[in-house]
């Protein structure tokens, strides 16, 4: 039984429940085997917070009731999941008008509209192109396989497991907890100065530290120069 | 008379000697009455650290051999300015290939090149345009009206005039001399933690510190998250 806050560590493989295709796992194997394994995605028991709401709902609350080392099979409805499916929200287009904009549609091409939006072309009919912007698991029962690998519950683990988070590679800051002065220090290691979105990784690592494990700290970022780096 | 790694504030007019055009100045009411005055740059006497390499030669070369206070009209030539004009740098392009780009070429139109190559149209005729891309200044003498302003020779003055230099706006760095640890220590204000260019501009500003100012010493820079500033 877990409450809201708690850190945990979690494997998973979900799939539709009609055709069993597996959608999103935990488990580099499984990707593999599912044909959906990405070189860009960190597998491993993923860190999840309770509360935090990153896990479809059905997941997520299931997490709850469980244990450490549980292995569960959860029954997820599309509401608690990717929402039901909305047959408004298949727009048709003229092809015509397609074509302008330099597309030549064909079904189950992605199509990205001028507001954001995204959908898939269902058919090609006539002269009209049938456009869903629903969500492709939408109106899908999904069935996750899950187990609680860990419980979290040092204060050293969980910040060691946010930066892992927001820092996947091999160049992670280091860090002190200050507890007198109730400061977090966090070196960031100069390899990654220029790293393209360190900023928001930073915004972003400092408000989970405070939000879920230490309310009443500052967040100190200290990057160091020195001449020998500059010179480099 | 100056030597290298010296911090001075000067102001400057320089124009074109044949057509006296002005060209550059720190001075806001010379860039108005020349009609080049820029909303994006920021007037008053400019910091120039001499061996620095930032002016053109010329004008950089003058000032080791100037005092405070004192004023020079110089004349530069084009060799100490932007360069002789090289006649092989006037390309031949066929118009009909400018049109199919999209480019409907006339005199005084600005060219960029796939290869980042950037030119002027000087004639459309017959068929042919003629790309200059020589720098517009290259062949030109210059006359420069110089003050020295002030020599920066404090320290404190001298980091605060390399942060005035990447942080223009309100919003500036503060800083700490910790000699006895030999550490520059630099707060980033929380108001431009997002700022889009913020790691090159630390970089920049500490290899200044470090080559100009405080050749052993450490650039530590320090940003704060605290809960209120994430809750804002």
């Amino acid at each position: 039984m877990f409450k809201d806050k708690d850190f945990l560590l979690v494997d998973y493989v979900g799939k539709i429940k009609n055709t069993e295709r597996v959608i999103d796992t935990t488990i580099e194997e499984e990707a593999k085997k599912a044909d959906i394994h990405s070189e860009d995605k960190k597998y491993g028991p993923q860190l999840v917070i309770l509360g935090e709401h990153r896990l479809i709902k059905g997941l997520e609350d299931a997490l709850y009731n469980m244990n450490v080392d549980e292995e569960k099979e959860i029954e997820i409805s599309p509401e608690n999941a990717y929402g039901k499916r909305d047959p408004s929200k298949v727009k048709v287009v003229s092809l015509g008008e397609l074509r302008k904009q330099g597309m030549t549609p064909y079904p189950g091409m992605p199509v990205r509209f001028s507001d954001g939006n995204f959908g898939i072309v269902k058919s090609v009919s006539g002269g009209r192109v049938y456009i869903d912007l629903n969500h492709p698991l939408a109106g899908e029962t999904l069935v996750y396989k899950v187990k609680v690998v860990k419980h979290i519950t040092e204060t050293n683990e969980k910040i060691q497991a946010l930066i892992d988070r927001w820092f996947p590679t091999s160049d992670k800051p280091g860090f002190e907890l200050l507890n007198d002065s109730k400061v977090l220090k966090v070196r960031v290691p100069d390899k990654i100065f220029l790293l393209e979105d360190l900023q928001t990784r930073k915004l972003l690592l400092a408000r989970e530290v405070i939000n879920y494990v230490l309310e009443d700290f500052q967040v100190i970022y200290e990057e160091t120069y020195t001449k020998q780096l500059l010179t480099r």
